[in-house]
């Protein structure tokens, strides 16, 4: 077996990976929990770090890079942020030590876009970012990364120009518990592809953002009047959320700037589907694999790993 | 004193009017409370009703005219809708009669436009459009009805063309309480007038309102990373919802027609602002004083009052 190299960690809000990497780059050993920010917060960094290292037997002292909420106010240590436009090589270098340990453990700073008209900011997508760097190459590219929060990243030349963080999956969860269309959609299933509603309401989007909260009161009024049904109404929701973001994201760049999307699990049929009908092919990255990366070419830049 | 005419109802989800119309026209007088169609569909309608009228010392038979929620599906009796477009003179005709009582207690319909693309419903608006049709003339009109769910209505020389429902009150609410938001507007007071922060979140939403989920992040973000502070993050929140309400409202018309605003209370002060941030100079009109004319107007086509 191939002697460990260093750790990789992806920590979010709400959800813990590792990785322990050989000096050829092979994954050794992966853990995935629930042990996010919000947890470890209460039970301790260190600890949630380091139970995770013993449970695959690593060796004392190893280097660890960490990315994402770890890094937040709230998180382990603070790792501020680069402030855009940011060349995605500039992000190992601005990585910041946990003090008080033996190891050197690092947590990757996060993107600020300091606009006072659009004050944003990502934190873990970056990592992301400069492991997809790779595969995009140089020129113009629109990166969508979905999520809670989706972010829309306007990379040039491997710099980070901007980008938009839109709340698209955080607004379908507390419009559709929290609003009268929870009456419509309460007894839907899971919004999948294939639906034609979902389609319909994403092109419709595209061509009238404008009418974006009029047409979530149509998955009400249409299931009064037009006989809309609970699977339909929910993709009418759910389209109409995306397609916003969608149209929002495309008002930004010069038309035909390729789009990619960085995406893992099932939103990844969901965003593709909501691409094509927005008349966009982009190229599919696998966010696991991405993040994974940026890891290590952090991992290179810092320790020559 | 001059003698009563006839009785004026004004039943809405959560409230509850009531005005004597004497045979003057004059208000002889008036009940509020809450019982709107929510309580009313437990403790009953004809109760509801029969306790303000013995409150009142109204004389018994006398004939009734209700608008709103109580005409709705889960209301007293259901009383159907006009389909768009619709004259406004044609409403009255089609006021539903309470079976089984002796008094003529009618109310009036809501509208429906039968749009696949973009159905949508008013229930009591449509009388106080009646009521301001007088002081709107002929013509072509987007009259601005501020809410829970803010309606928009495209008129034309006293016929409804078509409308749109805009979800801007509940979804302010939604989302300042179940969201990420709430972190950064908790301590906030209510939004009013004269805020730079509403009025800057309206203009954006005028100009690019493809961006209106990633303006609702900015509130966060700028509370992250450029100190915004509670008051203007929640007027930031108000002002990019209402301020895409308004670009959706104006997506629908031709440029230059008139805009009537029709309001009571405090919401009048906040669209007047964001109207005004919009480039636009509404004629303004008194809702309670509409929605009185509109059921004066129904009285006195169905029963000559």
């Amino acid at each position: 077996m191939t002697e460990p190299a260093y750790v990789a960690v992806d920590w979010g809000t709400s959800s813990f990976r590792l990785w322990l990497i050989g000096k050829d780059g092979g994954v050794l050993a992966e853990r995935r929990s629930g042990e996010g920010m919000t947890t470890a917060a209460r039970t301790g960094f260190a600890e949630v770090l380091n139970s995770h290292l013993s449970a695959i037997d690593a060796p004392a002292g190893l280097s660890v890079l960490i990315c994402g909420m770890a890094g937040a106010k709230q998180g382990w240590v603070e790792a501020g942020y680069l402030d855009t436009p940011a060349a995605l090589l500039d992000i190992p270098a601005a990585a910041v030590r946990i003090p008080g340990v033996e190891a050197d453990i690092r947590i990757l700073p996060g993107l600020a876009q300091r606009d006072p008209a659009a004050p944003d900011v990502i934190r873990g997508e970056e990592t992301q970012l400069l492991g997809a760097a790779a595969e995009l190459g140089d020129g113009d590219h629109l990166v969508c990364m979905p999520g809670t929060h989706s972010k829309w990243v306007r990379l040039s030349g491997g710099r980070v120009e901007g980008f938009s963080t839109f709340m698209t999956g955080e607004l379908f969860d507390a419009i559709a518990k929290n609003t009268i269309l929870s009456h419509s959609i309460a007894e839907a299933g899971p919004v999948s592809g294939g639906s034609d509603a979902f389609r319909a309401a994403v092109s419709r989007m595209v061509k009238k953002p404008a009418l974006a909260t009029s047409q979530l009161f149509s998955v009400r009024a249409g299931a009064l009047i037009a006989g809309l049904m609970p699977d339909d109404a929910k993709a009418r929701l759910s389209g109409t959320l995306i397609g916003l973001e969608i149209a929002g994201a495309l008002s930004l760049v010069a038309e035909g700037t390729p789009v990619a999307l960085v995406v893992s699990g099932g939103l990844g049929t969901l965003y593709g589907e909501a691409l094509a009908a927005a008349g966009l092919a982009p190229v599919v990255i696998d966010a696991d694999t991405a993040v994974r990366n940026g890891l290590a070419a952090g991992a290179k830049a810092l320790w020559s790993l």
